[in-house]
């Protein structure tokens, strides 16, 4: 397929935007990539590579030298170009910087102080803000002058120091009279957010206020940028992404596409860290080998008692993830939160409970053998709605990522308390 | 802590805009919500009930009569209050229809013609179009009369019969001469979107575009709405809502904080159907009774084999469900991320397997169980990284959610295979 290339050619330069160009550059084995690469015209390469993941950014800048970054990226938004440069090798990123015009490298400077998570990360400079005691006639001339940014949709009203004011929608500029004041039309929201804060946060802020665009302030209230909706969508998809994908071991930033070798080393280690959860329940089992050789039927209800709390426990650790998540479950309400869980545990425990241990008669004919299973699934899905509900707070606190290792713990957890009150049960009852 | 209401009747009254009432309801347990609804400013009730979850919004329009519904809801605007009216049973909605005021009704019963998962369905109507052959001075006295919706950051150009033509930016509008002509400085971008057009499309477009706005048309090409990125934001998070909710068998529109009955039914029937496989494979597992009860070490070591096959199936799955939900995943280039993830499988495989047979000689000192263990995690992984890239698109083709039972057949599958391989090759080679 890669010898006749001519068509993509056309395709490239006449009928593809940036961003479909930069969808299709991910759609593809990284191989092929490299000579797409080739076919995209040297003026786009820069906004192509702006919408790229970070994986993929960093396997074209890892062939780029300094010299050819800022020739291809010199009309990427400075906001982009800050990203841009955090992924690629400090002393080439330094080196770009340094041969950037001074003007696009004060600006990135200034961006590339925020952590890439923050508000200031997120933020544009690239906006218009007028003062508060001008006329509309003023700001309407003040506009023709000025080359105006994209969405367009309000501009920011500061004081003589350039501190946040308000705003000033454009829709109440077309329809204000020209010799009013900028003061009497404006709102005073939304609220500024402080460079600060966390992109999730900001994500929450967007979400609940509808907004398009909003002002980030320094520590003093000073201007200093704005937060476009564009990016914070790509936030909000980044965050989804995470949450889905490292509940499987996965980095939401690395290329679906990878080569075969890639891929089998990015997962290696999750397969690794659960073979070894799996051996600790295997561990736990084996203390009971005694009572498996002579009852058969404990080894082959043994993964039935496990599973059944895996799942009860994922369903509770999934509802937790996406509630702190959104913010709507909190320590304020985390007490109201275990209650109603242990509720749901026990009514859904001992429902399986009685469920399972009718199979079990009806299987092996044993009522005793029936009361021990539902004991287990009875006490094991209690267990793991509890660990469901206090896991990702107790991960949280300590800082670790409850949607990467909270399935993993949680499933430990489940197995070897399944094994245990079951064979447990089985050893004291049943021989 | 119910007794003293006053400081939330203050912070009702004043302090909490819309959104954060909304919010502020959906992290509360249900009971207590029906308390807190009523300290709501009944000016404010429909802009908080159109801010709700789907599930808490069925709980309050179930308590509402047709009349306080249309009372309630006279200032919301017209896609909300047809998704609203779409939460409450078919007789009331229908009355509530009857005594709205004639306007409002043809525009609500117009919007419910699409479904709600459509560009249609995500649309308003309160959009201002103007026509190309106008000049932009007209434009300008045209929008001073006109009630400008938000975001207003462009405006929509038709020609004679309605029909779109392309968008007029408001900075554009701004920087133009009053005697320029619409057509000569208007864009021929966005692209309208058809109102038949999947809701996830239109999420798709927005996204890639990077749009604050875009303009619906009908199939005779006439603008008849247009979509608005605050809702298209709502979709992305439902998406991605369901996608990660769905692979624990929950309900993303269900109440995170619904009583402890509630939640048990709407969770039992997933651990039912887990059940249901956990038992398939616990037969599979019972036809080798007699080996287990010869090598007990075959009941310790069958849950690893099992868990390691279902680990790596479900990575894949997850990628999978993912990169086909992006569109990176289609047809096109299924076959070679078959190919890619069986090699993954071959490496992991063995790997691991090698792992897991030295564990089993150290711990059992057997090599010939360490081969059959190894062997079993070899040909179980690789099935399960099969099955984990062809599931997805199999269910999508006879219309089932790969997200919802995806994760279930595949632990089915594996646990299955891994069991199988595992006792059958272990009969085989050690009795």
């Amino acid at each position: 397929e890669s010898d006749n290339l001519d068509p993509i050619e056309d395709l490239f330069r006449d009928q593809l935007s940036v961003a479909d160009m930069a969808h299709l550059l991910e759609s593809i084995p990284s191989r092929l990539r490299d000579v797409l690469w080739g076919y995209i015209d040297e003026d786009l390469q820069g906004e192509v590579l702006a919408n790229l993941h970070e994986d993929i950014q960093q396997g074209i800048l890892k062939r780029m030298s300094p010299e050819e970054f800022v020739e291809t990226t010199q009309d990427v938004d400075a906001d982009d170009l800050a990203d841009l440069l955090q992924q690629m090798p400090v002393k080439s990123s330094s080196q770009a910087l340094l041969l950037m015009p001074h003007d696009s490298r004060r600006k990135v400077e200034g961006l590339l102080a925020f952590p890439e998570d923050t508000a200031g990360g997120l933020m544009n400079t690239d906006m218009i803000s007028v003062r508060a005691d001008v006329t509309i006639e003023t700001v309407l001339r003040y506009l023709r002058k000025k080359q105006l940014p994209t969405p367009f949709d309000v501009i920011w009203v500061v004081d003589r120091e350039s501190r946040y004011l308000g705003s000033l929608a454009v829709s109440k500029l077309l329809q204000s009279k020209p010799e009013q004041i900028v003061e009497s039309v404006m709102a005073d929201t939304p609220q500024a957010i402080p460079a600060t804060a966390d992109e999730e946060e900001v994500a929450q802020i967007f979400e609940r206020y509808d907004l398009v665009s909003a002002p980030v302030v320094d520590e003093s209230g000073l201007l200093i940028g704005r937060i476009t909706v564009d990016d914070v969508v790509d936030v909000i998809i980044e965050t989804a992404d995470h949450n889905m994908m490292s509940m499987a071991g996965l980095d939401e930033e690395d290329d679906p596409f990878a080569p075969v070798v890639r891929s089998s080393r990015d997962r290696a280690v999750w397969l690794g860290i659960n073979m070894a959860t799996a051996f600790i329940a295997a561990a736990v089992m084996s203390r009971f080998e005694a009572s498996i050789a002579q009852i058969v039927a404990l080894a082959v209800l043994s993964p039935v008692v496990a599973s059944m709390g895996g799942i009860a426990g994922s369903q509770t650790l999934t509802l937790m993830i996406r509630g702190m998540a959104t913010g709507h479950i909190t320590r304020a309400n985390l007490s109201w939160m275990i209650m109603r869980e242990l509720g749901v545990g026990l009514i859904n425990g001992s429902l399986w409970a009685l469920v399972i241990g009718s199979i079990t008669v009806i299987w092996y004919g044993e009522l005793s053998l029936a009361m021990v299973i539902a004991s287990a699934i009875l006490v094991n899905i209690c267990i793991a709605v509890l660990s469901g509900t206090l896991l990702p707070f107790f991960l949280k606190s300590v800082d670790v990522d409850p949607a990467l290792s909270g399935s993993v713990i949680l499933t430990t957890l489940t197995d070897v308390f399944g094994f245990l009150t079951f064979l447990g049960l089985a050893t004291i009852f049943l021989l």
